[in-house]
């Protein structure tokens, strides 16, 4: 019995060792995949509890598209906004929530991928427990970006209307 | 000595475990992480070896975006091939190149993000020894999505220049 604990131990050990080679290696429990360097923490006029975002596709007049990554920890979630040409989610790894307001809220997770049409309300995050990847993706960028709005209150993140 | 080979066989089965509930577990030595299902055999009259590609977003004329995944085993390469409106790749796994004519080969890899302009020929893969897992972006697509041209050639593949 003490050789297996010891051995679970030491498979446990192994398999973290794995995981902390990767660059960033993820606060969260559950050990999420992270493709790209974690950024900076997104301020707290625009997002609830501990977001990261780093730009990975500067906006130009010939591709006229923004691209970036969010980590959202578990709990974290964006503001209410919208986008003046819309916006496409892809998640890359974890679960969380997508809003788009009057629409019930979406549970999303690793490989799912998101539309969210111009000038819709929706906001964004990581699920109370998981925390998530999430790529987005905003184009024809010579309308706009984003607008940003009010917080998500705890009332409507665990609310599933 | 016979404990620590069977200690290490078991860390290594572990790990192999965890690896193995992902749903596309890759068959090159490195197993990539794959995000996406692996989707449909790229055609011979695009693809020199083995590539996969899967559709993520359709165009629509609101959002006229297009994204997919492509998931090059070691050694698969596009065709030399053109964008009207450009092409954004995002590398999510993996090691590759690409090559933009007239330009030195690029070798790319996890967390890459690459712009090619309109209309400029170019290809891109895998490496001889590590496949690669790329994310495309076609911006625009009102001016059309891709016009294929020729193959790569082993030579091509294999000069840096």
């Amino acid at each position: 019995m003490t050789l297996a604990v010891a051995l679970l131990l030491l498979i446990g050990q192994a398999c973290n060792t794995k995981a902390e080679k990767q660059e960033n290696v993820e606060s969260d429990k559950y050990e999420l995949n992270a493709i790209f360097p974690k950024g900076e923490k997104g301020s707290e006029e625009f997002f609830t509890g501990n977001a990261y975002a780093i730009r990975l596709v500067d906006a130009d007049s010939i591709h006229t598209t923004l691209a970036g990554n969010v980590y959202f920890e578990p709990g974290a979630r964006s503001n209410w906004h919208t986008h003046p040409s819309g916006q496409i989610l892809i998640i890359t790894d974890g679960v969380g929530y997508h809003k788009i307001e009057g629409q019930p809220m979406e549970v999303i997770k690793k490989g799912d991928v998101i539309k969210c049409p111009p000038n819709v309300r929706h906001w964004h995050g990581a699920s109370p427990d998981v925390g998530l990847q999430q790529l987005y993706i905003i184009p024809n960028t010579e309308k706009g970006i984003v607008e940003w709005l009010e917080p998500v209150t705890d009332e409507q993140y665990t609310s599933n209307n």
